[in-house]
């Protein structure tokens, strides 16, 4: 097979990036295989061919792409007749606008509350670079903020609310059936169960409610991989 | 003209509420016209018909529709053929995020810079209602919250980093054309020029640029009302 997918892993093959979720999920969705290439953070010259420095990088054929929102608009443009990812240009460019929320407001907060999980889980050679990059965006140590969990959780439920009222109201974020809205925001909660034993949703959550449904897609692809049964 | 839309209205006939704006573009969007039936805070008893004791409150015919997002539905699912305010079941869902997204994150985080503004051109009859149920909300008096604009500016800028990131890539919120995504959001800018000469968008925003395409659209329609000219 001609098709690639290089994304981040970390110990016991734990593939832990949202990003790479996104483009994980995308491919399912298009119903095309990819065979996954695990590159660790200190494994940059894996990707080198890619021109950038992170993952997730698909190879088809060949074309080499790199970023999840141009591996996405990638496969919906080179196979356009499948399963839509968008459902439109009007789709498109409001998937994008989740994708930036996502990027700016939901991860940031997630992020803050799972950091010292991260840390645990990432591979041995990568622990070194991991603390140094994060503690440099966190302007703490990880300790510190792994200490301050509970108000972090608790401003994520804030961050989350848009969020939890669309899904009280459309079983989906892209309404009766998933796609790449959904993936968005999904991979953000597939990087927390992949890296974290403590739950970040809890209880009657219209988010958790819809995460299980995500977990089911496609045969449980995303719920057959290392992760935490971390469901409250 | 059996079509009738119940707006908020402030001194010199002012028509400032966001959520108002929506159900105008909408209605323009759609080429519907409508005669605009102004309302004040405290005028609830004209608006009693509707069941609720908010605007907009459309009237089309035989029936009454109240809330912008329903507003929004009905037109799309009552005239379908004409210029789609969604373009399909995901944009729909996805403009129902964006519609969450300005409740929850954008305008509270506008109202905090204009409050004391809207303070200002609100109906005379209408200043005491304003004052006691929004310094209610806030916690604080008008005054106080109005001597610290320029943090609540700054905080505002944060919020406003995903929709500005989408506007660099993309002419609309919606794509190519403006469609309902847009007139959410647009809806929160509208109700700060229409309060306040203090501009919140300054330069070379791209916030600012779409907010003037905006303006621009239908023959001037959200122009051409009592409003600031706050573009800096």
């Amino acid at each position: 097979m001609a098709r690639q997918l290089y994304e981040l892993v970390g110990s016991d093959d734990r593939r832990f990036s949202p990003y790479c979720w996104r483009a994980r999920m995308a491919l399912a969705h298009k119903r095309l295989e990819a065979a996954t290439v695990p590159v660790k953070f200190t494994d940059k010259e894996k990707i080198a061919f890619s021109g950038g420095k992170t993952v997730p990088v698909l190879v088809d054929g060949p074309n080499t792409v790199r970023d999840s929102w141009a591996i996405a608009t990638y496969l919906e443009d080179t196979y356009p007749t499948t399963n839509s990812l968008f459902g439109g240009p009007e789709g498109r460019a409001l998937a994008r606008f989740v994708n930036h929320w996502t990027d700016l407001a939901l991860q940031p907060a997630l992020f803050q509350a799972i950091v010292g999980d991260i840390y645990d889980v990432v591979d041995a050679d990568d622990k070194e670079y991991f603390r140094e990059t994060r503690e440099a965006r966190l302007g703490r140590s990880i300790e510190e903020v792994r200490a301050a969990r509970p108000e972090k959780v608790a401003a994520l439920k804030g961050v989350l609310t848009p969020l939890r009222m669309l899904l009280a109201e459309f079983p989906f974020v892209s309404g009766a059936k998933p796609a790449y809205g959904d993936y968005i925001a999904f991979g953000a909660f597939q990087w927390a169960r992949s890296v974290s034993p403590h739950p970040v949703l809890k209880g009657e959550d219209a988010i958790l409610a819809w995460r299980e449904r995500m977990l089911d897609l496609y045969g449980g692809l995303a719920r057959s991989v290392p992760a935490f049964d971390d469901a409250a």
